[in-house]
């Protein structure tokens, strides 16, 4: 990333810049940042096409660390459950296309009426499993993330940090299987600093965003590092301890805010932001 | 509770009527419906004094079960913890007026600005071990509860069951220190089994709330078990299996529903959650 200069250890998500904006108005803002890296969002992606994508991050100079969100494999009925490792093949063969190194895999929260949470956590690990050998034919490593428990009802009961290590280490893949954390996602863990330790080796990538003293919203309303109340370099520090190597990834799921801003804006204070997380003390 | 019949088992929060609500009006309902606990909000005790409250409860054939919520001790300027130990001090004095044999303790959350979660514990620890004497000389239990993480940065730092364990055997005061679990603030926890056979014994109060699948607010939108995705009865069966006798003690913060509607009809409608959470399967 040596011509990205100093933001060279910087990732900006696409979903930063909200639901609306298209993969090219996803990038073009990056390149004009200096900022060389992305998580592709899917969504966008499946609206243009991998060749298309892979042409507009090649034109931009702005590389795909990853493809999100994968996984959401937590389907008692078989069809859909079958549908729901399909739609992950597919991804798999897009992030190979776009050059991403990971396809970060959620675990998916409770289907509709279901309230056996064992079950479901049973069925993310099978179906997780059952990814290992496309994702390896594929060149691609699934990065399984942990999400907030304000989540686990709609979209992930993998809910600590603990029980990730447990599914990496039952899937026995580390060639090919690693762990995603998200500051957001894992700052109220008790047990935070002892699982970052076990997961060495582990993390493929670490994303990063505040939570808001006045959160007013379930999923759509994180802050800005810096703008709310996560020890965000404590958790960057425990990380690089691991030998982590990887760029800090800003991943902003802001509906009530930075969505409504331009991409460029959003871009400029999140490049503040990384200076500020990873300048020297003076 | 015999003059109480089939209901016997069955604890109504005050909390579950709204905020405004007074301590008669949160105590009448009850009487009519034949609920024969409840658990004490400690602002609407205060407006009228615990003598009052007592004399209404007594006259009303209603028991106080606990009084709530104790604790919020992570300030950490030394006036300000020293306060929060004082109102305890009060509550405790409060609780045992009005014959509540527990008060519910909370951690307390960050104060504005800290971002020190690991100082904001410590404080918290500290504070409640020092209500330990004050508490046995009251004749009141402390139940020291743990949140969702949902509320972790405004109310309380004490996350799981698990650190509530540490806690509890840290304190070392098993005679007048125990827990109280709340099925909004474990369900999603995936050694919550593990920890609550860990917890027998000390469980001294069970509140119950479901999670709604497309809750709207942080705090204030808990369902009516059997209205989310919550196996209570699987978690009321492993609460049981530890040894605890105690009372299903309903707590809905509901802001969105319930506490829109009049105590009456919330109360009836607790009384059917209730024989449907404990009718002998046919």
């Amino acid at each position: 990333m040596s011509n990205h200069g100093d933001l060279g250890g910087l990732c900006v998500h696409q979903i930063s810049f909200g639901l609306e904006h298209d993969f090219a108005a996803c990038t073009e803002p990056l390149a004009r940042a200096g900022v060389g890296l992305t998580a592709v969002w899917h969504d966008k992606l499946a609206k243009i096409g991998a060749a298309r994508a892979a042409r507009i991050l090649r034109d931009s100079g702005v590389a795909a660390v990853s493809l999100c969100p994968g996984g959401i494999l937590t389907q008692r009925a078989e069809t859909e459950f079958r549908a729901a490792l399909e739609r992950n093949r597919r991804m798999l063969a897009d992030a190979a296309e776009i050059g991403a190194a990971t396809m970060v895999t959620i675990s998916g929260g409770l289907d509709e009426g279901e309230r056996d949470i064992r079950f479901a956590r049973d069925r993310a690990l099978e179906g997780l499993t059952r990814l290992v050998p496309e994702a390896r034919a594929a060149g691609v490593k699934l990065a399984l993330e942990p999400l907030s428990p304000v989540t686990c009802a709609t979209r992930g009961v993998l809910t600590t940090t603990a029980l990730t290590n447990d599914w990496w280490e039952a899937m026995d893949a580390p060639d090919v299987v690693g762990i995603a954390l998200d500051s957001y996602a894992i700052w109220w863990d008790p047990g935070i600093m002892d699982q970052i330790a076990r997961a060495a080796g582990r993390i493929l990538n670490l994303h990063l965003a505040d939570w808001r003293r006045d959160t007013r919203d379930l999923r759509f309303d994180r802050g800005m590092p810096g703008d709310g109340v996560i020890d965000i370099p404590g958790l960057i520090g425990a990380v690089r301890a691991t030998g982590f190597t990887g760029p800090l990834e800003f991943e902003l799921f802001s509906a009530l805010d930075w969505w409504q801003r331009a991409p460029d804006e959003t871009v400029a204070e999140i490049v503040r932001r990384y200076r500020t997380l990873t300048e020297p003390p003076a």
